[in-house]
This record gives structure tokens, sequence and C-alpha cells, in this order.
């Protein structure tokens, strides 16, 4: 088979979307659940039903576009998310939607039927940004949390999911967990730098790295930074910055794929002549090796606490969050690559640094991810972008992976 | 002569100034040129006229009043300030006037004249809290800053500051700089541990430490922190957490009195798992000596350098304040640690971390300074604290300085 998507019909697609919600600054901001959410479901699904797809909600608003195969069984299924942050951009999520239904009308418009059924899915609230936690669709459709609870959950603006889910009306009948399909696959842009610095077209995902989060508070003694001799402080400040520095050190001994980072960091008072009483700061851990995240984890801990002895400060930490790594399947990771390479790209297998719906897939079937790259990894952001020759690249390989999946055997 | 100040009429005079402007925490908030200020203000100089001192009031508010000695000549000052900060102590500048106002009343009831005329003085607008810079009365009256330039500094409040002077009717008629004192020595609190820690009750100053305040901001590159491996990172946090870390290091290896605090750091956005594209922070570099602190300077900025260059972050820097260390008279400085012997107490030579109006005067005359202890080197706190037995060995001892100054031969 050597069919090819029309990058041109997707780009314009990827584009039409983007103005809805659109920020005015190249970005646009489709909160989950608002009305430009409504109105960008709206459109996603009015293409899915031009296409002819069955077109079906689930209880927690998931949307599943199915075409019929040749037999009747589990459909391959690709998708993501349309949803975006406050400040997002055009691409995240909404390419693997929309790539996935470019996928099935180029299938459709060259009378290709393959064995399986295919489906296109999009997910609800995967950015987390207005209800948390986020890939929040996803988890609901695999079974991690109860679709009731999912309801109660408030978002920032006080609003109460059920209720938005209703009042945009895409409450759906079908039941959550949903189906299981016989593989899932989904096209991304990395939201990272590495492809972009390594010259490489396509990522071949192979798991979605594991997080830990915690919050540390250090509690010391204020004092004034002029009068108070070295030997007499107890700063919460110092401890802090031990911590970054130390994270750092860790992630450089532990090596790849192992990162560590120190985004939140405060002092109090935060004065120039006062040695701070307390401070704050969040340190994140990643890697795609659990035990290795683990023994990360332990020996931080280890840091901190001798940092807090040698200061003589307090300590106090917070888990704030905890995933452990997703493997995604070896022979999807396997047909990535090798349809990539097929397709004359440069690849590389990597790592996700970012959650996405394809782990919570992965826990009810083989699942895997493409990735194409962010120029200067920007996401998250207007400034977001992916070069056509990359969107086009991206979705082909996933017309490709996808058709090979759809013409496996289907065994009852 | 075996003298001896009456505690309970110095202390009570303590209480009853720090009864104006309470803030009913046990501090009070008599910021410079306020209402407040003024009821201060009145209060002592009504004190001062029931002694029949001369009271003078100078063109930036500073009020000196002398008692004549037995031949005329230039006087033997004592002093401090009697403005608070916002948060402000009760003892923080006004032991030292009304310690001052003591020892000439133990003199006037001993019927004790000594050859040389005395005056106690309070200055304005120490603190600086309302009108920077702080020192500020102390700085005209040395000739520091023109009368005229001080009137239009304009206060957090909007406030002009001559106009406020006028307004609270403390715009006298004594020309500045003012008169130069044979010699002016100060009692304060110490604001901060040391005494206390090493069990001690008088501190005689040896001179006021130079300080450099830098703010420094790193410009990094905005990441996500699980996407954007350690080594394609600019992390500005990292950055500014290494320069708190290298900071102390500098400290340590350079040794007391060095001091160096990073008291404000702040990161942006400031989220757990997006690496800080910005970051700010200050260092306060210390030191009484002139040419270490340099040093420590110079060393400091090769290490920032180091820093912004190895993560490839940009730095700015901004000199937010300098002031060269100052060298109390050693005469003086030897007075105060002999007559506190003499006294019985346990006695160290130490520098002021805090600056002082004592470090204008030392523009003028030999100057010198007496610290008492204190209790958890709290200050610019309700909960200032010195003990009523250390408050009395503190004027006990500037009673004898004071005295053996106002001894001295005039030559003239």
């Amino acid at each position: 088979m050597d069919l090819r998507i029309d990058a041109a019909r997707l780009l314009s697609r990827l584009e039409e979307l983007g103005r809805v919600g659109a920020t005015g600054d190249g970005g646009c901001a489709r909160l989950a659940l608002t009305d430009e959410d409504r109105q960008g479901r709206d459109l996603v699904v009015t293409w899915m039903r031009d296409l002819g797809l069955d077109v079906q909600v689930d209880a927690i608003g998931n949307v599943v576009a199915l075409r019929d195969g040749r037999e009747p069984g589990p459909p391959v299924m690709c998708g993501s998310h349309i949803d975006t942050v406050a400040t997002g951009g055009i691409y995240d999520g909404n390419l693997g939607v929309l790539a996935g239904l470019e996928v099935l009308e180029t299938l459709a418009s060259a009378g290709v039927v393959p064995r399986r059924p295919m489906a296109v899915a999009f997910f609800t609230d995967e950015e987390g940004s207005r209800f948390a936690p986020d890939m929040l669709g996803s988890l609901v459709y695999a079974g991690g949390m109860p679709v009731e609870e999912a309801y109660d959950l408030v978002g920032i603006d006080g609003a109460r999911l059920g209720d938005e889910l209703a009042r945009i009306g895409y409450l759906g009948s079908l039941p959550c967990p949903g189906l299981v399909p016989h593989a899932y696959v989904e096209l991304h842009i990395e939201q990272g730098p590495v492809l972009e610095h390594h010259d490489e077209v396509i990522g071949a995902v192979t798991g979605v790295q594991g997080i830990s989060w915690q919050e540390v508070r250090f509690g010391g003694q204020f004092n004034h930074a002029g009068t108070t001799p070295l030997a007499l402080r107890h700063d919460a400040g110092f401890a802090a910055a031990s911590v970054a520095v130390a994270a750092r050190a860790l992630a450089r001994e532990l090596g790849p794929p192992q990162v560590a980072t120190v985004g939140k960091l405060d002092l109090r008072p935060g004065l120039v002549n006062v040695v701070s009483g307390r401070s704050t700061l969040t340190v994140d851990l990643r890697n795609t090796e659990g035990d290795v995240l683990a023994d990360a984890e332990r020996r931080m801990a280890e840091e901190i606490d001798r940092i807090a002895s040698e200061e003589g400060v307090t300590v106090e930490r917070r888990q704030l969050a905890r995933f452990d790594p997703v493997q995604f399947d070896d022979r999807i990771v396997g047909l990535v690559e090798e349809t990539a390479h097929g397709h004359g790209h440069a690849v590389r297998r990597l790592p996700s640094g970012a959650g996405h719906d394809a782990q919570m897939l992965a826990r009810l079937c083989p699942s895997g991810m493409v990735f194409v790259p962010s120029v200067g990894g920007i996401s998250h952001n207007p400034a977001e972008f992916t070069s056509p020759g990359h969107v086009e690249a991206g979705a082909n390989v996933l017309l490709h992976v996808l058709h090979r999946l759809a013409e496996e055997e289907i065994v009852s």
C-alpha cells in the first residue's frame, strides 16, 4: 500500500480547529467542557459525521468515531484530545485527532477497507487545566476512575464536571470503562527539544516516564543578614537552594533518562537583608525505569534530610503526584520505527516526558505513540509549532501503522 | 567616679516611649515624620527640657540637647534615633537616646559637671522605612547629603520629606552639616545573636560592616520538566540556586566576619513541571575589611559568570547598595572595652552587621558604639527584647565612657 494522506486538508483542519477559542496571538484556549471546548467538539464531530463515521459519546464525554472493517471485532484506535491549556497552541492533542480523521478519510477516499474496524477518538479533559487530574477522560475510559467520582470533580472556576458535561451536551450514553481496542496508536507533537536537536523527524515512543512530584518545606530562623554569623544561621533559603543543586547532581549521576527539576522555590520573607525563615520548593523527578525512579526518590530524600540536618532546619514533605512509568507495546514501537524508516525518515526511539492519553489506553490494549518535532521544544504556548512537512510525515506514519494493525488477523 | 544610672527610671521611660505608636503586640510603629513620630519626639523633648537641657532642632529635624561643661568647646555627644520600622520593638534606637538622657540626668543629679559640654541627640529617619535612604538624618548632619536634596525625598506614602518635617513642627533652624562633636558614642541593642550566644554582656563595637547588595537576573529557556533532557536545559532557576550555594561556600572560605546571604530568589513561571526561564535573586555580601569585601565581590562575580556560562543562561546584574566598611576610633573601642571590664562584665569586640547613626558621625569625629545583647538576636519585631540587667549595664558603660571623654583636656 503506497497511500499518502492529504497534507493540505489536514493542515487546513488544524487551522480551522485552531480558530475556535483563538487567543489572537496564534494560540488557542479551549479549557475542557467550556463553551469553546463545545464549539471545538461540535466542529470535529461534524467532520466525523461528514465522513460517514459512527460517532458515539460515552458517559465521560469521550467521543469515539468508528468505521467498519471487512470483519467485525475490536477496532484499531487512534486519537488524542482537543481540549487545550489556557495558553495552548493548535497542535497539542488536536494533531492526533485530526490526523486520525485524515487517516480514515484517506482510506475511505481510496476505497481501502481494512480487515478490522478502525476508530478515531478524542478524550475529555486531557490537560487537566480546568478539572484535575489530567488525562481524565482516558483514565475513566480505561477504568482508572469511576465515572460518578469524575462527575463530582470541581473545576478551578467552581463548576462541577458532571454539570458542565451535561450543559455542553456531551454527557453520552456509552458506558465507561469503554470498549477494549485491538490496539491504540496516538500521534502527538513531542513537546520537547530532542527530535529537533538531533534533526530527526519521527519519534517511536517507547513509553511514558514515571513521575514523582513532591513539595518540600523548610523551617529555619528569620535573621538579620548583617548581624547573624554563618555559624548561627538556620537558613531555610540556603537549604532550598541546596536541594535544587543536589537534585541536578543526582540526575546527572543517574544519567539519562533521569531528569530532576526544581521549578518552584519560594523564600520567606524574601528580602535582600533577611535570612529566610521559611522556604517551599518542589522537586520533579522522572524516569522511564520504575526502579531507578524509586532509587532517585530514596536518594533525594536522604539528601534533603542531610541538608536539613546540616543547616539545622525542620523539613516537611508532601507527595504531590506519583505515577509509575508506562512501557508501550514493543511490537507497536517497532512497527512505528520500521514504518518511519520505510518512509525514509530519521527515527529515534525515545520516552515521553509528558503524560498522554495513550498511557491510559495502554492499560487496556497494546499501545504506542508517534512523535513529531516541536520547534524549540515549545508547547503549551501560542508559539507551539510543528512544520507542515513533519505534520505530514507523522500522519503518514500513523496511516501505515494503523493500516498494518488493522489488517491483522482476528482470532476469536 | 562610681556613679550609676537609675535603671528603674530608664526602663520606665523606655516603656513610656514604647507606648507611643504601640501596636498592641508589644511592639511599636513610629515611622519617621508621622504623627506618631511627632508624639514620640515631643515626649523626649519634654524630658530633655525638664532636665534643663538646651534643646536645638536642625534643618533636617535632628534634635540635639546640650548641657554645658566646666569649659566651652565641642561637646561629647551620644544619641541614636527614635523612629522605628512598622513592626518595631521598643529598644532599637530608643535605648541609645534615653540612656543618653539618663546619663545626663545621673550626672546632673550628682552635681557632676565634666570639663566638656555634653549632648544627647536623636537623628531623623534612621530606619529609612518611610523615606529611603536609612540613616538619613545623621547622613545630612555629617554633610553626606545636602539638606535641600533630602527635603525632596518622597516617602512610601507619596509624602515629601520637607513638607512632613514642617507639618510635624520639626523643621529647625540649626544648619546642616551640624556642629562637630569632640567624640560620639552610641549605645544600641546588638540586633544579632552573637553576645547572647557567647553569654557576654557588652559589645565594644569595632566598626560597621561594609555592604554590597546586588540583584542578579538569569535568562534561560522555559521548558517542560518532563520532555527536556538535562543536557538541553538552560535553567534559570538552577543557576539562581547555584549562586545561593556558591555564595555560602565563598563566605565559608573567606571566613568570619565575611557573610553572604541570598534572601530573595524568584523563579518564573514558578511551576512544579516547568524549567524556569527567568530568575531573580539578591546577593548580600558584608565584611568589616574593605579589601576582603571587594575580593568577595570579585570572586562572586566570577562564580556568577561561570554558572551562567555552564548553564547557558544570560545574566544581568544591578548594584542595589554599596557602602564601605566603617572603622570606629581605636581609642573609643578600647575605652568601651576597658570600662565594661572595670564593671565586671564579659565583653566582646565585634563589628556591627547593621547600619547605625554612629557610622555617619564617624565621618566627623572619633566615634564608637556600645552593644547590649538582643534575646534571640531578634529585632525589627515586636518580640525584640533586651533584659533590664543588660539595659542597665549598657547605660552604665555609656555613662563612664562619656564621662571619661568629657573630662579630656580641651586644646584650642
